[in-house]
C-alpha cells in the first residue's frame, strides 16, 4: 500500500514554515503499513496543482494533500478540485451550521469570506473539522482516493485522526511496515558499518533492511521488517546483540533522548547530579534540565568560563592552571571533584575545551575538549577531539559528557 | 530564477526526520531572489531518483539534490548520477588527500568505505566539504545545473555557503529581489502589525512588500522592494521610524542574532557579564558564548536550580526564598545582586521562573518568568509570563534575558 503527499504553500517553499505536516503524516502511515512513496511541495498555484494531482494519482491508489483551504483571497485549491473532478462548489448546509456555531461560540460575527467556507465541491465526503472552520474533503476515482485538508498542523491532524484513519481501515487492508530504531553516541556510521558488519549482512539475510541516521554525535540505527512479518524475539534479539557488542555508544531505543535515558537512570537510583562548564557554558545544564521533571535530581552548576572563576569559584589550583592550561586531564578533573562537594552532588559533570573557531594551538587544536565525571569513588577524565565548528563541538560534547556520564553510572567500563 | 529541490531518504518520507533541508534552502534561495519552484522527497532508490532528475531538470534550469551521499551501503545516490550523466566513478586525489587529513586529524584510521567516499563522478565539480567526508557534487548539462550534496545539515549549508552561492552567482544575475530585514523581540505578530498599522500602509504604498516572519519571542519584519528600485535611503528612514517607535523591541537587522548584537554592545564599552540561572538552567549563558570570542566579556555563572542551592551559593535569604517563594521579584534581584558580586562581573542577569509542564499554581502558572538584572546602579526585575510548552518557556526566557540586557545597557527605559 502506498501514498504521496502533497503539500501547498509558498511559506513551505520560501522556508518561512517547516514542513511538520509531511513529516507527521509520514510517521502516522508508517506505522499503519502505508508507505508513503513521494512528499511534493507546490505552490498556491491552480495549475501546479492539477498538474501534482493529476500525476500523484497515476502513481499512487492514495494522496493526502495538505494546505490552501484558508478563508483569505489567496485558497485556489477548492476551485481546482472542482476542476479536476469536474464538479461545483456548493453550500453545504450541516457544514455551515458548524462554522456559523464557531464564530457564535468565540462570541464573534461571521464575514462572507467564512460564509464560504461551508461552500463544498459536490460530490465530496465533507470530513468534519472539529478545530477549526476549513473542511476536509475525500474524492474518489478509479479506485484511487484524494483527501485535501487544511494546512493548520492541529487541524489536520485532528481529521485525519477522527475521520481519516478510520476510513482507510475500512477501504484498505493496512497491515504493518514494522520500523525499531536503536540509538548509538560516540561512535560514526562508518565505524559502526565496518564494526557490526556480519550482524548486518545476518539482519538484511533474514529479510529485515537496515538504515542509519547520522546526526552530530549520534546514530540512529533502524531495522525494518520488509515481509511483513514481525518476529519480535528476533528484534530483539538483535538489539541484545548490537548492545553487548557495543554497550559503551548503545544508548536508548525509539524516540528516547539522552537526557531523558540519562535522568530515568538518575531517578530510578535516588542520585543527584551538578555540573561544572567551561566551553559547554550550560550546555550540559540546558540538557539535563530539557526533560520534564529533572528538578529531582539536577542540583546544579557552576559557568567557569574564565580562567579566573575556575581557581576562585572552584578551587582549581593556579599552580595547575598555569603548568597544564584549562585545557587539561587535570584541571577538568579538578573541576569535577571540587564541584562535586560545593554542590553537594552523587555525580559531577566537567567540561573544558576549545570550542573556536579561534584559541587553538598545534598541541591543542581547536575542537580539544576533556570531559570530566567525579563520582563518591574518584574522578575520571576523557579527552575527545570534534571539528572546527563552534555550535557543533558544543552539541557533541554535550552528548558525550552525558553518554560518559550514562556509562560511569552504570559501571560500564569506558576503553578510550 | 527557478530551482527545484529533491531530498533523498527513507527517513523524511517516515517522519523520523523533519526536512529542515528544504526550508533552509527555501529561505536562502528566497533572499537571493532565486523561486523554489517545488520540493520532492522520495526514497533512497535508483529509478526513484533517475525518474526525479530527469522531471525537475525538464522543469527548472537548477536543481538542488540533499541526502544519499553517506559511507554506508544504503547509499546508491553517486551511482544514479553517474547513470544520468553517462559517467563513472574515479578516485579523487584532491578530495582523498582531504577525507584522509580528516581521519588523521581525529586520529582514527580510514576504512575501505571512506576511501570509497573519495570515488567522485568524473566530469563533475566536485564541491570542497569542510565539515566532512562526503563532497557535493556539480552538474550542468544542457545549460541546467545539478547540484547533489550530502543531507548532514551543517554539512550540506556548509557547501552551500562556501560553493555553491558563489558559484550561482557566476552563473546566474540572482539577488535582484531586493530584502532588507529589521528584528524585533518581546512583540506579538499582531500588535506590532496594529501599532504598526499607518507605517506598514505608508511602506506599502511607497511600493515596498511587507511580510511578518514570526518565531518564539521574535518577530522579522521583511521588506522587499516590489518595483525593482531600491531606494536605500527611504528604506533606512523606515528602519529609523520603526526603531524610534518599539526602542525596546527593535534589537538589530538582518541575520544578526541578540547574542551577537548584546556581545558587540558589551565589547565595545568593555563591560563583563555573568548570570545566575534557575528556570533557564544555563540556556542564557549557552546563548551568550554562542557567539565567538564571548570569553572577552563572558566570565561565567551560578546554575541555582536547586532553592538550596539559591541560598548556598548566592546567598538568598532563607527567609526570602520561605516568605517570597524562590519565583518572586525579590529571589530574582538578589540572584542578580548577590551574582554579580561573586562573579566580578560588571552585569548579571537572572532568571526563576516555572518553565512546566508542572509546578504551576493559581498565583503563578506554569510560563510566569522572573528576570533580573543588576548593574553597578542596582537591580531591577520584569515579570513575564509565556505559555505552557516547557522549551519553548526556556528560549523566550533566554531571548527576553538578552534583550532586557540590551536594553539595560543602553539605558532604554523599559515601560511594562
Amino acid at each position: 500500500m502506498q501514498a504521496e503527499i502533497i503539500s501547498i504553500g509558498d511559506e513551505l517553499l520560501i522556508g518561512q514554515t517547516v514542513n511538520t505536516n509531511a513529516s507527521w503524516m509520514g510517521k502516522e502511515f508508517s506505522s499503519l503499513g502505508i508507505s508513503v512513496a513521494r512528499c511534493t511541495t507546490i505552490s498556491d498555484n491552480s495549475s501546479e496543482i492539477l498538474e501534482a494531482i493529476d500525476q500523484a494519482l497515476n502513481r499512487s491508489k492514495l494522496v493526502l494533500m495538505t494546505g490552501g483551504l484558508g478563508p483569505t483571497k489567496d485558497d485556489i485549491t477548492k476551485h481546482t478540485l472542482c476542476t479536476y473532478f469536474n464538479t461545483y462548489l456548493e453550500i453545504n448546509e450541516k457544514v455551515l451550521e458548524r462554522v456559523t456555531k464557531y464564530f457564535t461560540d468565540r462570541g464573534r460575527g461571521m464575514l462572507e469570506v467564512n460564509i464560504q467556507q461551508a461552500a463544498l465541491p459536490f460530490g465530496c465526503t465533507v470530513l468534519d473539522n472539529l478545530q477549526g472552520t476549513a473542511s476536509g474533503m475525500w474524492f474518489e476515482k478509479n479506485g484511487s482516493i484524494l483527501v485535501s485538508l487544511p494546512g493548520v498542523p492541529f487541524e489536520m491532524k485532528s481529521i485525519m485522526e477522527n475521520e481519516v484513519f478510520p476510513k482507510l481501515k475500512e477501504y484498505f487492508n493496512v497491515s504493518s511496515i514494522f520500523h525499531r530504531t536503536i540509538l548509538l553516541q560516540g561512535i560514526g556510521e562508518s565505524f559502526l558499518a565496518d564494526k557490526m558488519e556480519d550482524w548486518e549482512n545476518r539482519i538484511r539475510f533474514d529479510g529485515f533492511g537496515l538504515a542509519y541516521l547520522p546526526s552530530a554525535g549520534a546514530v540512529k540505527l533502524r531495522i525494518t521488517s520488509l515481509n511483513g512479518e514481525v518476529d519480535l524475539p528476533k528484534i530483539e534479539r538483535y538489539f541484545t546483540e548490537i548492545t553487548e557488542a557495543l554497550p559503551v555508544n548503545v544508548y536508548g531505543r525509539g524516540e528516547e533522548t539522552l537526557s531523558e535515558v540519562v535522568g530515568k537512570l538518575l531517578l530510578d537510583r535516588g542520585l543527584t547530579i551538578g555540573t561544572v562548564e567551561s566551553c559547554t557554558a550550560g550546555a550540559v545544564a540546558t540538557a539535563i534540565v530539557s526533560t520534564a521533571g529533572a528538578s529531582a535530581y539536577f542540583m546544579g552548576s557552576f559557568l567557569t568560563y574564565s580562567n579566573e572563576l575556575k581557581n576562585k569559584i572552584v578551587d582549581v589550583n593556579q599552580a595547575d592552571l598555569d603548568q597544564f592550561g584549562a585545557v587539561s586531564e587535570t584541571v577538568v578533573r579538578r573541576m569535577a571533584e571540587n564541584g562535586r562537594t560545593k554542590l553537594g552532588v552523587d555525580y559531577c559533570i566537567s567540561t573544558s575545551g576549545i570550542a573556536g573557531p579561534d584559541g587553538g594551538s598545534e598541541e591543542k587544536p581547536v575542537g580539544t575538549i576533556y570531559i570530566g565525571i567525579a563520582t563518591k569513588e574518584g574522578s575520571f577524565s576523557v579527552k575527545y577531539l570534534f571539528g572546527n565548528h563552534r555550535d557543533r563541538n558544543v552539541q557533541m560534547a554535550v552528548l558525550s559528557a552525558l553518554n560518559l556520564l550514562r556509562c560511569s553510572v552504570l559501571g560500564i567500563i569506558l576503553k578510550k
